[in-house]
């Protein structure tokens, strides 16, 4: 499967890379910002496109063009200011489900964020601007004829994946925590699960087989 | 026709609120956001709401309810962040459209902006972030069920209105201008005229009688 990783210099597009680069199921290309960011690409045997999410939706659809799949994990961070988080979380991620829809692209993995749909707990996380742009990407997506899997973890660590994870069903508070390693897995079984199509999966640290969660999504 | 103009203390919101107190077709009722605002519409005898776009959805239901139509011509304007174009022009819409579906509500005319769906005239407007807000709440108002109008017009001036207008299908450049109290009167008409429902309204200074332009829309 050739996956398109969006955003694959990202801590979480890093993992998936990795995770993708030792599999002989997946075939990844990194879509990134940098040119130096090319060496970590290269030390994994990823080929890389260097793009901006800025551009128009005409040249994005030759950079996105040829893949059976795309992740999109790519965020404007918090260092930038919410002017990039109009124009890459929301406007730069719809102009790729343009692309993906006029390249014939059919599947497409969104990396979300858990409440993402529930505005009475935006004002809370202190990023309410994140995820009003979160919200309508994911809405947009869903308003597509894309073959889409929204993926929602609630707060990321850089802990080492423990494999298996909760549904958000039982989760009921912002503190709970998943691992960036878990939120990579899940994104990878999800693209060789069929079950997970037009679906949003809400996730947190938990004790079900990652495999098993998808499945049953 | 029991009319809640949304965002009334705007440059257009103003002229819109007298426009409806001299006729007798209109029952307007003024949502606005500080209580300092509210002589200027006791001296037109329009009644006012002090309510925020950063309510919930809930709040936003109650402040709503009872009106025939709503006139959403509300923005955070260009002296705050875009946190504010994101909490404002686009969620804050949204849950005015959420809560119009919620009340019963069916008329919505919305004030937006020419080229809103031309991402490729974005960055010449030196506010592309307002325009992807725009683009993402007129986004939202099409997919909905409501009755909408989208009235886009360019940019705007605060010239004596000619009464007459020009759809932008004849315009071919950002530069061009049309005058606030034009627009507020293309709003007046496009709320009598059933011709304008589910239609986008993109208009510039020009020479056709408004009543002629909302009945061709």
């Amino acid at each position: 499967m050739k996956v398109l990783i969006i955003g694959a210099h990202g801590k979480i597009g890093q993992i998936v890379s990795k995770k993708m680069s030792e599999s002989s199921e997946y075939e990844p290309t990194a879509f990134i910002r940098k040119s130096e960011q090319i060496p970590f690409f290269e030390n994994l045997n990823i080929p890389t496109v260097v793009a901006s999410l800025e551009d128009s939706v005409e040249t994005l659809s030759k950079d996105i063009k040829g893949y059976d799949a795309i992740v999109f994990t790519a965020g404007s961070g918090g260092k930038t200011g919410d002017d990039k988080t109009l124009e890459i979380d929301l406007d730069g991620a719809v102009k790729t489900m343009i692309a993906a829809e006029k390249t014939g692209i059919t599947r497409y993995v969104m990396v979300s964020a858990a409440y993402a749909d529930e505005r009475s707990k935006w004002d809370a996380t202190g990023i309410k601007p994140y995820y009003i742009a979160k919200h309508f990407a994911d809405k947009t997506l869903k308003d597509s004829k894309l073959q889409y899997t929204i993926v929602r973890p609630v707060t990321l660590t850089d802990e080492p994946g423990e494999g298996t994870v909760g549904l958000k069903s039982i989760v009921d508070s912002l503190e709970k925590e998943i691992s960036r390693e878990d939120v990579a897995d899940v994104i990878l079984n999800s693209l060789k699960e069929p079950n997970t199509i037009r679906k949003v999966i809400e996730i947190s640290a938990g004790d079900t087989p990652i495999e098993k969660v998808v499945k049953s999504a």
